[in-house]
């Protein structure tokens, strides 16, 4: 993946998307690793595992969504000010394919920067044992930047 | 709530859709648990629990979005005929205020059945502990009807 | 329809709204009227028309979305104050059955007004010559409260 | 832009779609124009129009999507067999930024083929005097694939 054209405001937002991911417990339960922190980039892992399934034994699209919405959330992160905060406004998700696999990287990234709203995308992969990737998903997510609450921060 | 004005095909669909939420292991994990089964509608309850968080200490929006996912899902499958499945096609998520609460009730409502696609809405309220509600959230979601794989039935 | 709990901010909300919407060309170039403006509810219809059809003869989905859009927008529009333009951050419109009537009439509703951000609803019903009504299409609709700036007005 | 990794199914994909878009009458009314139709993306033109505006003189955001759905289906349509029939289930628009410029490119694109359902994405970028480009507006939409039925073809 080539850089994206994009300059950071906060020379330690790596770190700081790194401590915030930390923070999210429902990452953690689900299972979900930051890989990859970019100016307007963000990659995330999530293994497959049973207590993360549907009924079919697919990964929960509702958990495919979880993991991209922080992969949004954090790509809109990367280039705010240090004290900003992000909240999703809304976003949507296409489900291509069933989630089958033996993982799944997320891949999310910032299309337009804003001083208030942020428009950013993701697509889920499901990579196999022999390391193939298939598209499974995608998200297209608002997030709004937040700045001045005590309680919405990083 | 008054009934909505649907006729389920199978009699028996509210033992298939509650054998099959049982099946989601997603929800378990998460600890949602279903409430009430109606032709065309679904409640579903998600106590408030400090796994399921974001970085601010609120229930992360993907978990809130994988309750609403399965609310939506299961509100179509209550009009389905007994030998057919249902696949999420996509949804969209709006979430209007952060998700604080001693506990989430989502309620998930056919909007328009069909053979092939079914279009769902479901909104998530937060009840605090004097048991008043406040909306949080909405989705709309579209289903789609599967027929005959084995691998996606009910 | 019961009227919405909403107070407005404006009170010559309606008139600021009819004004508003008669300086829509593109809703005159369709053939859309404003039939009705309430505190957080506005009503729009769209007489069938050849010249806003797609290539089956049915009222073009974006031509739709467009009435849609309107009357999400003018919705929010009520319960700001005078000085408050509005505009659509995003949208998303489900298409349940081909738009063919006589005419379509599109009812758009506040969900959750905000200071910054409100959430809107709209649904289009085609009206046959009978005046029977059946529901063809929804939106979800969220926008952005716009103050100080002279370009974004009413 | 390089070539999409698609293989039409129907030899005479261009020709097919050229003359389903001269039957959009809606398309005429608002000014587009089919600029290119390659397997898997088409390119729309919209100049800017005085009769296609909002209240502040931008392009009304649902003119745009109006332009952005026919891209995304026709998108769709060009990997289809020659019988089948598209209709959009349903589409989300984002406005990034208002519909200024002396025209507008819509480049629609499939992300994702399929039998019965197919994903697809367009992006709207305003092109001013110069010729600078400028993203203005993305749609994300699922088209659905019919045969068999004489009301909905090509």
């Amino acid at each position: 993946m080539p850089p994206l054209p994009f300059e950071p405001k906060d020379p330690a937002y790596a770190e700081r998307v790194r401590a915030s991911f930390g923070r999210q417990a429902a990452m953690d339960t689900i299972g979900a690793s930051l890989q990859a922190v970019e100016p307007g980039r963000v990659v995330i892992e999530l293994p497959y595992a049973p207590h993360i399934t549907q009924q079919h034994g697919f990964v929960h699209g509702g958990i495919v969504a979880a993991a991209l919405d922080s992969a949004c959330g954090y790509a809109a992160s990367t280039l705010m000010p240090a004290e900003a905060g992000v909240l999703t406004i809304e976003f949507k998700v296409n489900l291509m394919a069933p989630a089958q696999g033996q993982r799944f990287r997320m891949v999310g990234e910032v299309v337009k920067p804003g001083r208030t709203i942020s428009v950013t995308e993701a697509k889920a992969y499901a990579v196999d044992d022999a390391g193939r990737e298939k598209l499974v998903a995608s998200m297209h997510a608002t997030m709004m930047v937040i700045i001045g609450r005590d309680d919405v921060r990083h």
